[in-house]
């Protein structure tokens, strides 16, 4: 029932925006550009798939349906006759389907591209990866930010509400569309790894192994309360203006400080200890950086002091702000939050048992986001996993950081399967 | 040269604006109704006094001037002839002078109620204690929401800048008033450790023993962090008026993010999870507390997900905005990623290693803001000092809550002294 049209989307006059921004750090990007082993995937493209369609409507967990889903995903390596050698690759919360490669004309690889490629951890010369941007996401899948194609208007806040059961049905039509038969892997981490745990609950039969790193079983109070301050910074925002907002004139500084406050949990006070200290900002620059240069003397020694981790956090919420939409990070923080593997499916501990595919779960030891313990939980009751600890400084933004560890332990997995 | 006019406030026409919330949280509230030991100081008053005029003015740290400082007070006990029984109690950001006792009508006793009083840990038979409003606060001593006695109208974000070291030098004057020849000790917690850090600096001869409590020898850059996203929260209000709002129009939305991220850093993981989880909040009540009851169905589903921690995290919000200064917020705040020790010192270890009166380092093994790592800084290079760590699922806001801990550790601590 669904229609194939897997067509590659003209540079000038495609829907989607590409990805050209790093989801992480300085250091994320470097790390990137080392080579960890194996060779170079080269040239990719984000392509477009429709997987609903009136006669085939996605149906949402909370009630609301979908008349009309396009999925922005790539593909690296080739489907073998079987169909049973692919990968799934889920992406983090501002991370799009650019997992691996480079798109024409962009300098910036993939998210995860030390990691995927020929004779790298993930083999593109062994597995099919498939990486697609979430049900809801501003990357080229249908979302907040997509245009209602009945109604010829932008979403915005009435796009329906949906969660992160709903993105893994709509990632499920995307590989039956492409002929996958089996998953050896789903792989993901932060909310990728949430994607992992909906899928080995609602397909174990189609799923051969996940690796759920740095991710829960459900959302804590305290993740829930950052992601809550950040979507109280947009809708602060005037400019937020109830959703409603035009595509050229979205809540920046709303949206620039959700990145702020969100930046502060994906490091450790260790990191950022060490990175910036009190550094200061040269007073010409941090005019610039942090104030944007128009504030009155007054005014800017009333509110920023002028030291580097002010205008690190300000130059973080500037590139998100022109990357990602208003909208979509509130409902996408939301269905984080909603996020319960064990929702409607009886005890977590019962849910996580009868996840009995191998497991492969890292955490990060200076994660205050989604600490160890929250993995440990995974471990304890999932009754074929093995724990892997990634040491970093880093705090939670690890797994987007240190690839050779990542890479040392997702080819020993991986070689690992039959 | 200090005009003394030690008035009592007239409860109509005062200027002071009386603590009649708490400034933790519920189980503080509650801690402090249990009596740890000893006795009631029953009513108490909080009382004014000028400490600047124009013909002694106030010389501050960043080159600024004030003619005119008035510095709220309360004092416990009797001062005995040689003015040598006092101990100083400072505050944290958002406390006030009322630190025990009730004031008259008031039902809620001062914040460290259950250690101060007669045959408490901090025994007010024996010990004359002096606690003030810091200098720039909102409390009744000076600050960004006074009027400015000069031009009739309020400083707002012309009031000059000022540091931790301006507030100690007002305290000084304060206790010199009172004829207190020698601090017995200085004890504090949060921001009121910085204080008791720059006093040890500032005056040694005059203070006989420090008790510096979950602070640090110089804000990090993940505090500094914090602070940042909440001045933003604020001043992206468009209430705030670039610090130019009436009084009875504050930027209580700003001010209420801002004090939902700083929730977040006062609390921890597992104290908010344990408290929390995934308990949601009944619809009902959570469209008037979380929403404000007016915002559309269709916002509110945008919006929030309608959990407890949510709930939680607004209410401390608005209780903040009905009892605080927004200015005063960014002004603090500012003066604390300011706060190093150091400064102009010559190097941290042997400023440190200059404080050689007794010591009694308190961390919290849960606090995220200011870790136990910070207080062993202080510890390793004073000569004289002794840690002691507060267990608490709390976090940061441990030392306003594990009163019985800390009644040990201080009467041990002050019996002590010789």
């Amino acid at each position: 029932m669904k229609e194939r049209s897997q067509r590659r989307p003209e540079p000038s006059a495609s829907p989607l925006r590409l990805v050209h921004e790093t989801w992480g750090d300085h250091e994320a990007l470097l790390a990137r550009t080392r080579t960890v082993s194996g060779g170079r995937l080269g040239q990719v493209d984000t392509r477009s798939l429709t997987v609903a369609t009136p006669d085939a409507p996605l149906e949402l967990q909370r009630g609301g349906v979908l008349r009309h889903v396009d999925v922005a995903f790539e593909t690296y390596g080739t489907l073998n006759e079987a169909g049973d050698n692919a990968i799934l690759i889920c992406h983090a919360l501002t991370g799009s389907a650019h997992a691996a490669g480079v798109h024409e004309g962009g300098q910036v690889p993939g998210w995860w591209d030390p990691l995927i490629g020929p004779g790298k951890a993930i083999d593109t010369d062994r597995w099919f990866v498939v990486s697609s941007n979430v049900l809801g996401g501003c990357y080229g899948t249908t979302g907040p930010s997509s245009v209602d194609p009945e109604g010829g208007e932008r979403y915005g806040p009435s796009f329906p509400r949906y969660t992160i059961r709903d993105m893994v049905h709509v990632q499920k039509r995307l590989v039956d569309a492409l002929g996958v038969t089996h998953l050896a892997s789903v792989i993901g981490g932060s909310m990728g790894g949430m994607h992992v745990l909906e899928w080995a609950a609602l397909y174990p039969e189609r799923v051969g192994s996940i690796v759920p790193i740095a991710s829960c079983a459900r959302h804590s109070a305290w993740a829930i309360g950052l992601n809550e301050v950040a979507r109280r910074a947009i809708a602060s925002d005037p400019a937020w203006q109830e959703g409603r907002y035009a595509p050229d004139a979205q809540p920046e500084s709303g949206l620039g400080l959700a990145r702020a406050i969100a930046m502060l949990s994906y490091r450790s006070h260790d990191s950022l200890e060490a990175k910036f200290g009190r550094e200061r900002v040269s007073s010409e620059r941090h005019a610039g950086a942090v104030e944007g240069g128009s504030r009155s003397d007054e005014l800017s020694r009333a509110l920023s002091v002028g030291f580097e981790i002010e205008s690190y956090l300000a130059y973080h919420g500037v590139q998100l702000s022109r990357r990602f939409d208003a909208n979509t990070y509130l409902y996408l923080t939301r269905a984080m939050d909603e996020h319960d593997v064990a929702e409607g499916r009886g005890r977590l501990a019962d849910v996580l048992a009868a996840m009995t595919m191998p497991a492969l779960v890292m955490g990060i030891d200076t994660d205050v986001l989604y600490p160890e313990r929250e993995q440990r939980i995974l471990v304890e009751h999932m009754p074929n996993a093995r724990y892997e600890v990634l040491r970093s400084p880093h705090g939670h933004d690890a797994f987007l950081i240190e690839f050779p560890q990542l890479a040392a332990q997702l080819r020993r997995f991986l070689s690992s399967l039959s």
